[in-house]
């Protein structure tokens, strides 16, 4: 049975989702954010994350382009949204590209509880510390299941892992659900794992006691506005697919959920 | 009577902005800057504020995604605007959400003049220090009125404040003004004020005698090109919609605003 | 003779492209360079440069919203390319509008050797120390021909140049070939000039043994996307151009290119 009641739950609330991210995406995760029916706020500077996090009802770090202040920031809002109850969300961008991105994702992990990580394949796996082909942020290939590296990673760092591709597979440690919405044009677009996140951010603001299916019917959602879009007469090319797949976020309905959900057992 | 010759001498002079803005819209800033007819100069090394800012037409000064090196740049930049008669706009996004933001605006208050002060209905209530429920960046809701606030900043700063929404309120500290053009759409995209107050230095920038006209043409200008964008066939939801915005703005012409413009009496 | 192998070579070997960019237009070069068949590398911690640079395709270094950080992490990316023979390519975004950026510029010609410059007139004319009303990142207007500025610094710098602009005009400080695709509506959206040489990154990742037959073909290649671009019906105005753009370059072909090609004859 689906729990279609996320994007309802979100668009009533109108939860504020505090994003630290990166200069490439941060208009098109704002945008997503909006369109899911939550607020962004755009925040990095230390001087305001303790209070910026602490009023927040999600937070989400998105390591795509750092530097100093920014890690120092996200450290610093981290903890405070621990501290606060407040949910975090952690997108590793290109962990596998070079070894501060790992030694920064290293530091936020033991300084910070997360519930949910989320990443393509290469950048889980190498969380996994799993030998992986990894190649700037693209997500690689390699010979361990996705199924194996994402349910490791869940016990590893004690909570929701989820791996986006053409099958999203989440995982809590225990169970392993996969999605299989999307469509491949969403590969075409730079950040669209960077939209996702955010949307997750959303999701999870309104479910703090269900995390697990919060993060898989955000997948879904997401995914299901990328089929959506895909299959529009005025998407051309990556250009117009990046604006359509906003408006679909934005006109997606639990029917459509209902109607397009594509999930394979439970594992 | 309307004075319909701004987007025309815009377009004449090309004006050169300087832009200090936020990460998460400076592409939609600048591309809007472009649509008026303007120049976009987008820089914000403080090794540079002194010199960019006597050269350019106007300063437009946004905190959406505030740190300390930008800080000092916009303090910069602005003493540099005053220095050489540049006018310069502010827009204190987020105000109400953390006490950093308020410190900010605090101290660029102090240390700069500006020409205008654009902001939502929430982030003006701040500057006067009304009770207000803020929530992020959003707007908030509260008893007093939006022109007693509007007005009162009027006075405090000594320059033209404007409210944006779904009505604009727009005072010299003596008469208020309310442009009702706009769509409901608008809010549905980030960064919507943050383009109206680079288009705003647009304005201001070709008209230094009559600014409180400037910022009231430019908030019709922009109110009416999201009107035409919100009609549009080819908009399906807000990510085709901040296309269309942008479209609209280039198209826009003297005749648009003529036919379109709403103003209710001054008060 | 054409020769027209190098989209389908980007397309077959899926060039990592290692970015430094500015904040307005990182997320356009991020998707032009996905739209012609390389894998976009967006980062700017100095801790990362080395490293990323060594393991690129091709660096792309663009001073559009500098400050110091970002220029010392340009140099070290830049020597780890030059060490690891990896071509560079510079964007001297505003050069002429402030000394800042002139000292920044002079100080990565003295220490990184560059395979490609690419700017518009006034830029490429700054860097020829010849008299040039520059304003602001616009391209200015001056007495000498494009053709002596080009080869003049391409001499200086020993290295391919190229002045974007109506013509092409790229030079090897030997010969000088003109390119006239393109489009008007090109200079309507902010960053045209950054998106295109994001695409000579990935044009000279596979072709180091011919840069300047790359050059001329990418300035090809992004003329005919802006063309096909601006014939679109569902082209409005520079919002729906932007995204029509990169949805040509993701849709170019071969034959676009032999059926399209406009070079004068090399001088």
């Amino acid at each position: 049975m689906i729990n279609n009641t996320f994007l309802e739950t979100i668009r009533e609330k109108n939860p504020l989702i505090h994003n630290i991210t990166n200069k490439v995406v941060a208009n098109d995760v704002a945008n997503c954010t909006i369109a899911v029916g939550a607020s962004p706020f755009m925040a990095d500077a230390v001087e305001e994350m303790e209070e910026a996090s602490s009023n927040a009802d999600a937070l989400v770090l998105n390591i795509g382009t750092l530097n100093k202040p920014i890690v120092e920031s996200m450290l610093a809002a981290g903890k405070s949204a621990n501290k606060n109850g407040v949910p975090v969300v952690l997108d590793p961008v290109g962990i596998g590209a070079t070894s501060y991105r790992k030694s920064v994702v290293k530091q936020l992990l033991n300084e910070i509880s997360f519930e949910v990580i989320r990443g393509n394949t290469g950048e889980i796996a190498t969380l996994a510390e799993v030998e992986w082909k990894a190649k700037g942020v693209d997500s690689g290939s390699g010979d361990v299941s996705s199924k194996d590296i994402v349910k490791q990673v869940a016990i590893n760092e004690k909570c929701i892992v989820a791996i986006s591709g053409e099958e999203d597979v989440i995982s809590d440690g225990d169970r392993v659900a996969v999605i299989s919405n999307g469509h491949k044009y969403m590969s075409k677009i730079t950040g669209s794992g960077c939209m996702l996140s955010g949307v997750i951010g959303g999701f999870v603001s309104v479910s703090r006691n269900n995390i697990f299916e919060a993060v898989q019917m955000a997948h879904s959602a997401f995914g299901i506005a990328g089929e959506k879009a895909a299959n529009r007469q005025d998407v051309l090319g990556n250009g117009t697919f990046r604006s359509a797949l906003i408006d679909e976020l934005y006109n997606l309905t639990a029917e459509d959920i209902t109607n397009r959900y594509k999930k394979k057992e439970l594992i």
